[in-house]
């Protein structure tokens, strides 16, 4: 603590990403990064901005990866608002949506960037329950709130929402945004895009991090009728003008010209996620249903951390939250054959 | 407005960025980028970071990055927070420096972000005047305030204020933070990063996108003491853990080890800002004394506004700011000799 911060920066608790250990070599099943590279037209796509252009400011709005993204999902570039991931475009949506005066709502056991968000903007916050099954109880969310905001499929658990339930909620809060964080909409779940247009409280937030393998890229969005859009541009322009770089714009549009690339990936993660789940269980797991790209599971007799541990020595790297309820799962990415093969082994030997 | 808009979106006055048009072929003097690309080594640096490494997170850290400034400026890493482009860097330090129940302190003519920041973060501010001849009068920030901001030199005027001056600010507020803007100190001026570890209330901010050729790659820094570094990475970490992507960290490393390409493009605008300077001159304009990669100049006779139509109308785009004090002025970007003739014989045909 110094003299010189504002005081509420005493009080911060930030968030704290998933390790990125620089070493080579390892089995990095812990931040839910796609094990398949970009599309090669994604490399293409950089490779031909990356040119004396670099030293022009990037076009603010980056309307021409909104208008890929709106012609893929028949919506308009109007209901899109780009940023540098889905963190930013959470953050601003906390702070553009979310200041109401009561609490908002979010499960119990969710992306723990939530909180934390909370917590730079001096937001209240009220932890629904997830239920014995960690599933999502609509009914829960039928309550006074400034704003309900949840992952579908939910993080850490991966438990999907159908999406008739994700109505339920919207038809109940009419006078509040209800945002669905989509970040692993691609592995198996339907994307409530298709809904905008007819719930003009919805905003859907989905990133390139996952699905789309560009992670190390930085892109991320959020779709929902412009009267949300228009309120998340004013914060953004009186934040930072140009959060998304040249490269990355050009190789995010890519992605989207791609859709075969990212149909083989996500199948691929798709049905190792079915293996591994299979494996696990073989070996005394329970597993959620998941429809991310990751398992969350714990163990009948043997501790998460414990594991979590085990599994490190031998190089390889799965998440464990030491918090209540779910101290004894471990979070682990769906990776390559190889990997999941060394995952499977791995714990076969503890 | 809307009924899911935080209150204070309604209020929100946002920037706006300097006009980047579409059309070919025209001479884009209106946002202060580099005329010269970046050094073909940070073009070879993104090339190599191109490839399925895109699928992983960035370091969140920027460490390499980090110590690569920290060695060219003699400093150590723990002395840097890095952000998506100087403006990002800002936000974060009016958040987490600047809200202490007292109004920060910033020139009249000056960078128009700073007011849009402390409209987002509710900070009071006052402006204070620059001299008749625009210059920064450092006695003027003698007084009770939450903090003080200034570029330097500074925008839109390009006045460079002498480091002795810099430092009667310092020592005339000891327990404030004084931010020192250094978007264009490559071009003539003097970093005042050589006095960070004498006053540890000082933070210096720089950026790539002018003297580095890299507006279009979205990398700016602070530089300071580790205390006021760590409230920006409390309040980065609490908003978005990863703003700089894997290729805009290679880049921006490479800009640091070409040295010769640098100190080339600073040399080549700096005799090309004499020589539009003088021709200025001779076609009627008071041009001020300019330390940056632009200059602020008015005509005797002719409104701004009616000569930055003028050269519109001939493909030569300039600023042009309907402001008090300085609604008769232009701000001119130093381009390349080509540009600067075609500018040149443009005014002189209005």
């Amino acid at each position: 603590m110094s003299k010189f911060w504002s005081p509420l920066v005493n009080d911060l608790v930030p968030y704290v990403p998933g390790e990125q250990p620089k070493m080579a070599n390892l089995v990095k099943l812990n931040t839910n990064e796609n094990p398949f590279g970009p599309s090669p037209k994604v490399i293409e796509a950089i490779q031909a901005e990356l040119n004396d252009g670099l030293r022009l400011y990037p076009d603010p709005e980056g309307e021409s990866l909104r208008e890929t993204i709106a012609a893929y999902h028949k919506i308009t570039p109007e209901q899109i608002f780009l940023g540098n991931g889905s963190d930013e475009v959470l953050a601003h949506i906390f702070f553009g949506l979310f200041q109401h005066g009561e609490p908002i709502l979010f499960p119990d056991i969710t992306y723990s960037f939530y909180p934390v968000y909370c917590g730079l903007y001096n937001i209240e916050s009220k932890k629904v329950p997830l239920t014995e099954s960690f599933e999502i109880n609509p009914e829960d969310f039928k309550q006074p709130n400034g704003g309900v905001i949840f992952p579908n499929p939910n993080a850490p658990t991966g438990r999907y929402l159908e999406l008739q339930h994700v109505e339920e909620i919207l038809v109940a809060n009419p006078d509040r945004v209800v945002v669905v964080d989509e970040a692993y909409i691609d592995f198996g779940g339907e994307s409530a895009i298709t809904l905008v247009d007819k719930y003009p409280n919805l905003l859907v937030s989905q990133t390139l991090s996952k699905a789309r393998s560009l992670a190390g890229l930085r892109v991320g969005f959020a779709v929902g009728h412009p009267d949300l859009i228009e309120a998340l541009n004013r914060v953004k322009n009186s934040f930072n003008s140009y959060p998304l770089d040249r490269l990355a714009l050009a190789g995010a549009k890519a992605a989207y010209e791609d859709e075969a690339w990212f149909r083989k990936c996500c199948d691929d993660v798709i049905s190792e996620r079915e293996r591994v789940t299979s494996a696990l269980e073989g070996l005394g797991f329970e597993v959620l249903p998941s429809k991310a790209n990751f398992i969350f599971a714990r163990h009948k007799e043997q501790p998460g951390e414990v594991l979590a541990k085990g599994l490190r020595e031998q190089g390889i790297i799965v998440r464990h939250f030491n918090k209540p309820r779910i101290s004894e799962f471990l979070r682990i990415t769906i990776g390559t054959v190889e990997q999941n093969d060394a995952l499977i082994a791995g714990l076969e030997s503890l």
